[in-house]
């Protein structure tokens, strides 16, 4: 990989910190609690994988002052302060809340000497079952790339969105690597612009050309250059298919549909809540006005303008093409994700 | 109205600078020729109308400093130069031509110690004729709204893009006032920001009550909380209808189909290019790459990152339910303006 998203070393962990690219690439050691919980907090990790991978390996470096003869009781006692801790972080990111529980469960079952170790290892479990997962997403998603294609993505759904080789953005990515050819349109991605800060650096770092466009360009493009396929990953994934993800991704899908072109969701099983039946039980949360109107700290508006501001959209299932999880490649219009697909 | 934008009272100009608005309102005075170019070219006027309408004062303007006794033959040959030099402001405005063009029959035709008053009446008229004109399209437009309605809008086409009413926000302003209850969504209008900058600024001027959103956020606006109509100016129309206008309005279009929402243009007939067959043949300008890339001098992505910046593209006529110019309602998506309507 082109550059270093997350890495834990002789009980050392460092992030690069996101929230200042792509000015500056500082890869930053997250050297106590308190330095986890900012980095979460304040997105300089960002990505629900990412996130998960991050408090695994926060819960390591929360019990680093502990000496390694501390009792197995004491470090369940403070493990689970570190724990409580790093959930009040981030109050949506599934991943969160699904890696903490697998070092919680860790935690209660430590009884020896070795408690460093095991959690360790835990927390690379998931570090590495997350690469797994990219890679295995890149496997399956290939499958619907030729090379020479063009293809339009939104937001960021890359390496630094999971710590591993990305979703969507991934797919693209390896694909590249290995069709050759493929040229990656990158929405901007308002109001928060990660697929300017992010997406466009991500192709720039891997070596996959690129174009930035804004979000309301897109169907001018289809229409006048022609695009082969559009790649989103996902928030939440209804058991119908219906996909929540960034907003502007809906108005991507109708532009896609109109143009005859295929609209593919890539994301890993864990996203997939197959207690909801449809995306119409989906909340969706709205944001900080001034994310719209008032971009980079520089107000674009009267003062008191009244704004929308969605963080998600609804796609629904009927547009889109395929999603595509580490299981593989699942085809719509009629999906069926009551039981998750698991492994045989 | 709530405002001035364009003024001329004893031979003196003054516009409403647009550069600064929603944050300043500048009435400045217009001094010498010098200064009209200089509005003209760095957008403290724009709106093709609006730009018609200043470059006509603007030949007033530049011959103030001649005395009322000079010589018919130096007045034209002044006037000459002073024509030449407005129309190498802005190379795209067809009514700053239309303008000067008549502007400059009025000085061909001078003769007599008159010349002052013949020239201002002349561009008076320019004026008289725009605010009628949009009065026309208000009245027209109207019949297809009714109180309460949910409208989207793109760009800015109020009074500030007209010196008069304005094109399709004039209408949603004048249904406001008339019929009460209308809620308009401005998108923000990337890249330059126009909705967010000025129709917001317009729509609170005028007491019509309103939302800014970012452009991605109309087909979830769609689908979420239901829209009535969409209102959009536009750049130019071909004989079959097809239609050029600021970037964004295409997806716009197609989002509205997919919702079953009714989308109007609304011009004066001066837009229509009944020599131009279909949009095939309409050339779509791209601008700087900074505009897309470093929004506000703020830059969002790597240095080279290659961006797409096309200031317009076209909606086809079959997305357009009605174009309603100063003559009337014309409902598609069948049209002919190989021959422009004319008045009776």
């Amino acid at each position: 990989m082109a550059y270093r998203v997350v890495q834990y070393e002789n009980g050392r962990l460092h992030v690069l910190d996101q929230t200042v690219l792509p000015h500056q690439e500082n890869f930053v050691e997250l050297e106590n609690l308190a330095q986890v919980e900012h980095a979460i907090r304040t997105l300089q990790v960002r990505g629900a994988p990412l996130i998960g991978v991050t408090a695994g390996f926060g819960v390591c470096v929360g019990l680093k002052e502990l000496p390694d003869d501390t009792p197995a009781d004491q470090v369940r006692s403070r493990g689970r302060e570190v724990v409580e801790r790093l959930s009040r972080t981030r109050p949506t990111a599934v991943n969160l809340f699904w890696a903490l529980e697998r070092m919680a469960a860790v935690l209660a079952g430590l009884d020896g000497p070795n408690w460093r170790s095991a959690l360790d290892a835990e927390a690379e479990a998931i570090f590495r079952e997350t690469l797994d997962q990219d890679a295995r997403m890149a496997d399956h998603g290939m499958q619907l790339l030729s090379a020479g294609e063009r293809a339009i993505t939104h937001c960021n759904t890359g390496p630094l969105a999971t710590g591993g080789g990305g979703t969507a953005l991934g797919v693209l990515i390896e694909a590249h690597r290995r069709l050759g050819g493929l040229h990656v349109y990158a929405d901007e991605t308002r109001p928060r612009w990660q697929g300017a800060h992010l997406t466009t650096w991500e192709l720039m770092r891997h070596g996959v050309p690129h174009t930035l466009i804004c979000d309301n360009m897109a169907a001018a493009l289809m229409r006048t250059r022609g695009v082969d396929s559009v790649w989103v990953g996902a928030d939440r994934i209804a058991a119908n298919g219906d996909t929540a993800n960034k907003i502007g991704t809906y108005g991507l899908a109708v532009a896609a549909r109109h143009h005859g072109v295929p609209f593919y969701v890539v994301a890993p099983t864990s996203t997939i809540d197959p207690a909801l039946e449809s995306g119409e039980g989906i909340p969706i949360e709205e944001r900080d006005p001034a994310e719209v109107s008032a971009p980079g700290g520089h107000r674009i508006s009267p003062g008191d303008t009244p704004v929308w501001n969605p963080a998600f959209d609804v796609t629904p299932a009927e547009l889109v093409s395929a999603i595509i999880t580490e299981q593989g490649v699942f085809r719509g219009p009629e999906y069926d994700f009551r039981r998750p697909p698991s492994e045989e």
